[in-house]
């Protein structure tokens, strides 16, 4: 087993009503003065951000609040908040949404420990951070595992940027998750998540050496439980359990749990897909799935062994009807494939709605390759053309 | 899915030599003076200790020491401790060992930051605490998982009460987990830390209601790893990458993890090893092997389709080979016992060595019930003559 860390200081409080907890829980790490951080009108309109307010309010504390954060989080509308945030002397972070929300708070708490910085050199990785403000986040939306992670992306919208930065300093006090908020998500939504969630853990998964026992039961059993509650969901966007299982899932896949003590993480569909969504704007989960074959068809022969185990532990391939490891490995993925389709999410970028040009594909490489300072992947090792053939594959 | 909270700051530093960061993590959570707490002669014969000291005094870290802590550890320790610590201006307590070192310096870490209170109060529930001094834990038996759970036990050895306290307050900062420290432990005790570890699991395994999937997919993913890994270590004492699995194992095993969202956590078997520990001082894993069977047997009824699953998923009975849930059921509870056997673990008292009289079940029943306010148990609510009973049965 490899030496690791693992580090998820964040206080879950997870179920109906929790939201109610905010203002007590906010109070209990110190804030006084919030900023309130979220997306659409939704929040709004179902009542939600009056539930903080009050939760606030009851517990004496101040309040600002921002909206209108989208998809693929604008840098633009973090200036935005750090301008709000300073004016009104805020101390505490509190983004009520999904994976864009609270990654747009991260990028702000960052901002306001180092005023004299631009923030946007941490994503740019031309900068280390020294510190942030404290956040913590109400989810309504199971899909980035923002909540206990150690990252966030945003996109720079003038240039089509899209750039994560990864660091312990920026983990959430505490998550409010209860999944009754994620009911009325569209169904898509909902499934980009789960697949969001799924990868999470196959970025993981897909690796090289000695992976702990440990490790994998807890991936397979998170892939397993994920994939059973979305078709439930698929078919019945109501169901309580099954949004729970969905959210809890969410942030175990990505608070380093199932990475512990192997070799490293591949994270080339992650990146494959940034660039895909700086571009087009795509959901994020859907373009991992989008991506995720053609990645996984390009790279099986390196770690066959493990995609031949995926196919047998997750994807429930009898190892009996296969003579090779890598005929089983491909039966995972085209089994992978049928699930997707199953809750209907792409498995390549036309059924995604994007039809990128042989040059556009280029640029999409080009960003990569500079994104990730030349070349991403542990199960393989991807440069630029690997990264353009995987795009054209994708088409 | 119930709704529940999981909080788990502590920070884990896992593998070889990490040893060697001790005083860097004192100092990054903000330790200026020290107590070193540990046991026997091991821990400085090894050279461990002095590894410890000379990575403090590279930190510039003032530290004192105290051994002597036994398993069981002793209310008289945490005295001592809690004089030598005021006496040196302690601010940061540093166990070297297994959970009994650990639950030890947690009481130390309780008393010091209400100075003027006596510290067993906590532990026989007259009083809740208020605090605790920060505390790192440098883990040398992987068994108790004290190193991230929220829980001591203590033994009052003037009154023969073992008794424990559970509070996030004394989670420990950071936790030092070199399962190569674990290489020279007698195999009782490495078998007995393995039945401890899947025990926390057990506990929690055992209840009613919805579990959730997630939930029962890591439980019996972690029991099926430590099983596993118990047997190669009974045959390959050195062998670091089993060593490795069962260490981290034992902290994800009694983190929360394990007991997220389902309605609650049985610990029959933990109270009532209790007070065989208190009167005859047991190894605590080896006491947990000696009463599970007899109280899986006293209480399967009650949740057959739990013990049904259990014998599946984790002791790999065959379903079509069992005409109902209740046989199926039982032959889980056998197949545990066979597996305890094959690592030289007993199944009942006499197989532990003690011999308790009528008498003695007796005041073992009193004292457990005394203990646990009359009961304790969620698989089935156990009174005092159930706990009698549950002796009798597994003398």
């Amino acid at each position: 087993m490899n030496n690791f860390n693992y580090y998820t200081p964040t206080k879950v409080v997870f179920g109906k009503d929790t939201v109610d907890k905010a203002g007590e829980l906010v109070k209990s790490f110190g804030g006084t003065r919030v900023l309130i951080h979220y997306g659409g009108k939704s929040a709004l309109e179902s009542g939600l951000i009056d539930r903080v307010k009050a939760s606030l309010d009851a517990a004496g504390i101040f309040h600002v609040e921002l909206g209108g954060v989208v998809p693929n989080p604008h840098l633009s509308k973090v200036y935005e908040g750090i301008e709000l945030a300073k004016e009104n002397g805020v101390d505490f972070l509190l983004p009520v949404g999904g994976g864009s929300v609270i990654d747009s708070a991260k990028a702000i708490a960052y901002a306001l420990y180092e005023p004299d910085e631009d923030v946007w050199d941490l994503y740019d990785h031309t900068r280390q951070s020294k510190g942030s403000y404290p956040l913590g986040a109400i989810l309504t939306i199971a899909a980035a595992g923002s909540e206990m992670s150690d990252s966030s992306v945003i996109t720079n919208e003038k240039t089509g940027e899209k750039r994560g930065y990864n660091s312990d300093l920026c983990r959430a006090k505490f998550a409010i998750m209860d999944p009754s908020l994620t009911v009325t998500l569209p169904d898509y939504q909902t499934m980009s998540g789960a697949v969001d969630i799924m990868m999470h853990t196959m970025e993981r998964y897909f690796t090289h050496g000695y992976v702990p026992d440990i490790t994998d039961e807890i991936a397979e059993g998170l892939l397993r439980t994920v994939m059973k509650h979305a078709k439930i969901l698929h078919e019945d966007p109501s169901n309580y359990e099954s949004r729970a299982e969905i959210m809890w899932a969410s942030s175990i896949s990505h608070n380093g749990l199932t990475g512990c003590g192997h070799q490293g993480s591949d994270w080339s569909s992650h990146r494959l897909e940034h660039e895909m969504g700086g571009m087009f704007d795509v959901t994020h989960g859907a373009g991992l799935a989008a991506v995720w074959p053609s990645w996984a068809r390009y790279v099986y022969k390196e770690v066959p062994e493990r995609f031949a185990k995926f196919a047998v532990k997750v994807m429930e391939a009898n190892p009996d009807e296969f003579s090779s490891q890598e005929e089983l490995a491909v039966k995972g993925i085209e089994l992978t494939e049928e699930f997707f389709h199953s809750i209907d999410m792409p498995t390549n970028m036309k059924e995604l709605g994007i039809e990128p040009t042989e040059e556009q594909i280029l640029e999409m490489a080009d960003g990569c390759a500079r994104a990730t300072g030349g070349s991403v992947g542990c199960a393989k090792v991807l440069y630029q053309e690997d990264m353009a053939e995987i795009y054209r594959m994708a088409r």
